[in-house]
């Protein structure tokens, strides 16, 4: 059994791995930590968890947690990189759900993160968690910083036509939208039912911080600076991430093909079939990215569309995938749960 | 491992017993049936399904379901009544999800149903599908009638009231309202997102099908003729039942208590701890009904609130609780799902 | 023209009654008040309104207010009450939104509002803004208090079976259901898109402030003290409430011909025809209460229906008829805008 | 007063129409048809015109079209075409909501919409309904195509680019999402609350008929053919078209002051200040498209935002405001409706 903590418990993506790990045959849960709810048990305040976890938070305590063979840190960002250095220095690996690992580039983190990094030393350790990028790596590493929800989709959906050379890089668009569980168990005005729950519209259109982490993964992928431009929407509803990616094809290519060899043996990748479109509803709750490709009109623009539940391809499932890798687990264990439709 | 087939499986229900059966270590389905989609893809149509069942749906066939230690009925009512008789006779047991078989007076059936039974001699051996009132005629049933929906939640609600023989029978209230999936997959204008996804109203006001069902099983409990006056709304979302229960008491009695210890050894019903009250999205795709009693201001008004979703608690998630039963399984194989919240 | 201010505008109640107030050929909007948005404009913060008021919102300022024939407080409770006596003495007239001058009973009022009232001397004075009832009085009213959502719903309802002494005033029951708007415009993590847009619960069941409210105006209707169970639950919607009255009958009345009768003349309250039951999107964004009355199966329990929009007839739309009341305007003036369907 | 007949009343157009007609003080409804309803009133099938409307839908009749001033057709395509060309000898006048005669090239329409046109000779008068490229059109015509909904958004957003001639017009790419009111009362399973209403995805990827309708009016801007990659999606909401417009800028310009000069004089084109991006909440019941334009990073890629209600600005609103247009009247009258926001 792995030893399991969680440092703060009390959002949506620490719900969502409480889920997850409460039925995971290979863990034991020992400790999740909040400041402000310690003491209240977990299923109070999630009471979907009732008769499944039996745990209170507790204030957050390194001495726990360094007893712990793994710890999730589901906290904003700002928060891990202040108690991981301490942490992986006694032997605890990392799984990061925040940004704060994300960046290998410290000034870019500054840049967008608003402030200095707390331990830029640790920002080339780091492995970048999307297994479908850096399997290995992952296996292997004391610290793991999982990929975020939009870049998740974004980059599964492109890669393949970064990894065959057959689009422009320079003039790539993703046009996204998120439930609004992205935007995380915050009291805010903007996130109300009576202003989100009947509306749609884009944000931070003059740069989202995710923009940064995609380019630094596509880049990577293709071998060369790439040029995103990237646009999230708010979707009146909870789960679900949608992409439709843009590109312009720069050779002829088997669309369909591409992409089903390329995620062949991927166990969460799905490509559908030809002329099908993925929808958020096929994901809910599921550990999986749905992914279509086509080219309308036969013209020289590649539309390729991605779904995923934010809060598990596009965090704490992640996560979990993550996990198994670097415990040798098979990597399916605690994620075959199958999409809640209708 | 127990062949299981269903019969009819376009519907809600039959994609949540699909969900549910996929998932089911002793379960080997060997066929769904549907007329309309024979030889399409079961995750063609339902694509969370994808990855998770490579059924395709065959057309209704005798022989192919006398091949099967149990089979389900997930068709709307008047269907099962017309096959199930010569089922039985092959040996097969049979869970029915409809109505067909919910009453024992064929002319109580007739007049709600709109004709007369097919087969009204199979009503009195049918047993009513409520595991917590019938578990022990459940497990040595041949038919087993599954408990509707409202009826589930509006039973588990009133029931420790009756037995301890505490309020007034011909005076009782069930304010009850269902998300849009218990009308079913059909197209109908009145359940389009336009018409239904940002309103609320009442229905059936002058009487709904689940009345005699409901007057019938409480009126078992409290051994004598209960009257209920019942009352659907529906409600804009998709899951979740919710019943509010009004009744006047006739005695002193520690409400919290009462429910607490009738339903202490219940695996699928939880009554919440005194002054929380049950939400429909704790019990979203998880098979449990969560219950909670209030007396406000100390009259003598009792109310019981309680939740489940429909697709579960109230329909595939019993059906499979049922199974277990009758099969001699633990009776929460398969059901251990947690609620998927936010 | 009638000069108009309002105290507290960055509420719903506020943004609703800026769209009325807008529109309406008689007012001359002079002042709207916001201490923490002093010096935005009102359309920067509700972007529906550009194009229709190019007011900032300005610091609360008694001799703006005095200048004005009449101010809305749509502020909440413990307020108005602070200012509103002062104001008085100016000349200015009052319509408040808040519950401050609800109750008439000081005592009853600092019971269910945390605290003693500001000016209790002014209770007695102000009338009760429920025109259906009040009319009059409110014609020379110097202050109305007007009505809350739940209780113009639930007492339009009862009120035609008071009158006629037809129920059993000991046992009324009211089951209610609100859209989110209801609980305002803060920064509350209950209300968010991800905890209240798929889900349904009750709430406040051992005791809503608005029981007290409903129990004062139904037995003024009645002539005596009449007792109510009140359970109000929130839905996963936007604006809209829903009332589900239950009543036991102590006298034969067709029940039909009286609810039509009692509101022939009502400009504002709609009887449905025998047989439909109301819809809240059929009043959303319109000052009008539709209701409907049964008698299921024949029994002694008699069900009413109301809806309106809580925002509308169950707030704004309403103080906009006081004000049209109060000026000797045609009550209509400004608020036959048809309801938004779909 | 002008005399107005509306064939084909009973859709989401068609209710919209008699919400905007009912309260337009220059417009006499004498005639709604519908051959399914005839003799059913109007306010019986969308109760929110109870109060408001007193007809009845009566059959299909030419004669009595022919002694109106105008007709609207709200009918889904290949209806109007079918009976326009006889009524427009009467002298009456036509609107025609549907895409019957919107494309000005016969077999270009007859390839998309499945048939041949049944009076090609008429699509060479027929004006393009947008009035803010074919204003002074409008006015003297017999027949006026309304806009797509979809078109709407996206010529109104792209147009301000195309007459500066400051993008490439070869790799335009306009990614939309729309409520599903769009889709029509219609029943089908898609859109029912348990498929659409918490879910979304990419549809008609590989070509939506509003494409040719799209490059035709944005062509005529350019002045040259232009191109576009055109992606629609269903949101999970009922009324708001939200359209994001991608383009490839191949000059400087002071895009926000294009923009605003641009639509200056436009009563129904809101630009929105820098640095604010729409939301389709803030048109939602208005006969207003909002827009705003950005340049993320400062690259060279411009993205232009657009929102309207898809059954306003995008269909009855923008009918209404072209019989105004052509019946000599302020463009405004009976469109001054506020949003409904919240």
């Amino acid at each position: 059994m792995i030893k399991v903590g969680i440092v703060g418990g009390t959002g949506y993506t620490g719900v969502e791995l409480l889920r997850l790990l409460s039925a995971h045959p290979q863990v034991e849960l020992v400790a999740i930590t909040s400041r402000a709810d310690a003491g209240r048990r977990v299923d109070d305040l999630f009471p979907n968890l009732r008769g499944h976890c039996a745990l209170e938070f507790t204030p957050p305590d390194q001495s726990t947690l360094a007893a712990c063979d793994l710890v999730f840190y589901a906290t904003p960002h700002n928060v891990a990189m202040q108690t991981v250095p301490e942490l992986l220095e006694t032997g605890t690996r990392v799984i990061d759900l925040s940004a704060d690992f994300r960046l290998r580039d410290a000034e870019l983190w500054a840049r967008w993160y608003g402030g200095p990094h707390a331990c830029p030393e640790l920002l080339s350790e780091a492995v970048y968690g999307l297994p479908e990028v850096n399997r290995e790596q992952i296996a292997g590493a004391r610290l793991v910083a999982c990929a975020g929800c939009y870049p998740t989709a974004v980059q599964l959906g492109f890669m393949p036509l970064l990894k065959a050379g057959v689009i422009d890089t320079s003039t790539l668009i993703a046009n996204a939208a998120s439930g609004v569980s992205g935007a995380g168990r915050q009291a805010r005005i903007d996130n109300l039912v009576s202003e989100a729950s009947d509306n749609f519209k884009a944000y931070a259109v003059e740069g989202h911080r995710h923009l940064p982490e995609i380019e630094q993964g596509l880049s990577d992928v293709a071998g060369e600076a790439i040029r995103l431009t990237f646009v999230p929407h708010l979707l009146p509803m909870i789960r679900g991430i949608h992409a439709t990616l843009y590109a312009r094809l720069t050779a002829e290519v088997d669309l369909q093909a591409l992409y089903e060899e390329h995620y062949r043996d991927e166990p969460f990748v799905d490509v559908l079939p030809s002329g099908q479109w993925p929808q958020t509803r096929s994901v809910r709750g599921a550990n999986v990215c749905r992914l279509a490709v086509a080219r309308p009109q036969q013209r020289d623009t590649v539309v390729v569309m991605a779904v995923e539940d934010n809060l598990v391809k596009g965090a704490s499932g992640q996560a979990v995938q993550a996990m198994n890798i670097m415990f040798d687990l098979d990597e399916s264990v605690g994620l075959d749960g199958i999409a809640l439709l209708p």
